[in-house]
């Protein structure tokens, strides 16, 4: 199978872990619903691959997401194979976060905005309450002894306001952090973010308190700019990065935006800056091929695509 | 239209010349064959987006590249519309040249490989004696006092040899350049090269006496890795950078060689990076939808898609 050559560059980490949201981020905002069988499929199949960090599903009410309404089902099929892994799941609300620890869930997530626009029409909430929803979810799961991943939204843009002040992310970002979220995945939902745009946040959180190493980033490819985003985070200290194998999913309350940064795309330029992942690239591929089959369209993946493709031609 | 939000870099150019290369590498590889009247109204739509260089058609044999075979039309419908601009033509040899001379063109490019075997199949000469075929040429077109590309392909990888050492790349551009190129063109023809890779490329011309001011990048997109590319290259000094509108072409002699870098997703980062390019990115994403239309297929740009997708929804 075709590779990079290894070139590392300075001033980069020796290794960063990425944090799979295939099976949650993605599989949410796909149009077909997948049997849950395939999705504890999806699951191992990752795992074999070299992920060691798996969003494995939501537990958000069935009737929001519809998609994973099995989160109780694929837990029971793959909860004993999680246990030497971080497998995070969406909690939206106490409701969800009793629904986790029912489970024997080990971690948590909360997912925040950035914007008003967006916390009212994803959260029915203003930017000023929307803690008052999270802060007996996040003490609750603290308490339990869990840790806890805030995700902020729309921190490059948002598709109703347009701009959105450094500030205002700042703001959001800080307050989860103080509420005790333990991790701070910063979203670029509608893809707009450029690289300085992502130096000039995470230097103001560090500048605000919050530590880069608790900072992770979470990009959108809608307008082709999540890699050269990534290397720019890199370059301030990020050493988790978000992604979703084979570009699975995307955000279906954002106008025009498109899926998830890639985990193949990431993991090659990871491998040609000779920066650790332990992702088996070849295994992550055919795995995303095979859900994209599942899904009855081709993988968005430019990695996932050009691999196939040179199977194909070199058989 | 939405817009990144302006972020500067330090350490990053003010501003970019974008070597367009739609017209002539775009069309060159796309199935369809486009009628000269809607080759000469996309040329024109460029320039009105603000495109300063354009590279518009080759001089190779219409038996190689049919798709180019009305390369004197071409130039009868739009050679006076080039004055203000550059307006590079392709030539592989100096019939070509001739026939570029002839139509009065004023600067010219040629072609080379940094490999072997690209050397034979792309130009049926070996590494030592692809020289003796551009040396005529070059020499001929500086002796009529135009300045002269030197293109080099397989900079970053080659399907047939994998991995290319960067000693081989520095002898063959550096050869171009002690020919009396003024420009060198790198070109990452199956696209697997990454950030690291980039800046030690450049770093090794730069001590080969290769000046960063006549090197330019040409990246293609097919893992994905153009623009982050395109970003290490700027660090490095790089103020040229190839790209094509909408995406258009690819290498049909290359195996999984998929498109250039969209012009359109390369001016996004720029505009969000503050870096200037006097391209109008509305007209730009237009032109491309509209040539995307004439080959009957959507385009492959992420920013086009999206910007086209917006309009859509926001009527």
């Amino acid at each position: 199978m075709r590779a990079p050559q290894r070139f590392p560059l300075d001033g980069l980490p020796s290794r960063v872990e990425i944090y799979e949201v295939g099976p949650r981020d993605g599989l949410q905002n796909e149009a077909t619903v997948v049997p849950v069988e395939i999705k504890a499929q999806f699951v191992r199949r990752l795992l074999a691959a070299g992920l060691r960090t798996v969003e494995t599903t939501s537990f958000v009410h069935p009737r929001w997401v519809p998609q994973l309404a099995d989160a109780e089902q694929l837990l029971d099929l793959v909860g004993d194979e999680l246990d030497d892994v971080r497998a995070p799941v969406l909690v939206p609300n106490e409701k969800g976060l009793a629904r986790a620890l029912d489970k024997g869930v080990r971690e948590v997530a909360v997912f925040a905005s950035a914007t008003e626009t967006f916390a009212q029409r994803n959260l029915n909430r203003t930017l000023a309450t929307q803690m008052e929803m999270f802060a007996p979810v996040v003490r609750g799961a603290r308490d339990a002894g869990l840790p806890v991943r805030g995700y902020v939204s729309m921190c490059f843009g948002d598709p109703w306001e347009g701009a959105v002040a450094l500030r205002q992310v700042v703001d959001v970002v800080a307050e989860l952090h103080e509420l005790g979220c333990t991790e701070l995945s910063l979203g670029d939902t509608i893809g707009s973010g450029t690289p300085g745009h992502v130096a000039a946040l995470l230097a103001a959180l560090a500048e605000a308190g919050v530590p880069v190493e608790r900072t992770a980033v979470h990009f959108h490819d809608t307008y082709g700019q999540a890699l050269a985003n990534t290397l720019a985070a890199l370059r301030a200290g990020v050493t988790t990065v978000d992604a979703s194998a084979g570009g699975l999913g995307g955000c279906p309350y954002a106008k025009s935006a498109t899926g998830n940064l890639p985990t193949e795309d990431l993991v090659w330029q990871l491998q040609g800056l000779g920066i650790e992942t332990g992702v088996d690239l070849e295994a992550l591929a055919a795995t995303s091929g095979w859900m994209a089959a599942q899904l009855g369209r081709p993988s968005p993946s430019r990695t996932v695509q050009a691999l196939a493709q040179e199977q194909v031609l070199e058989p």
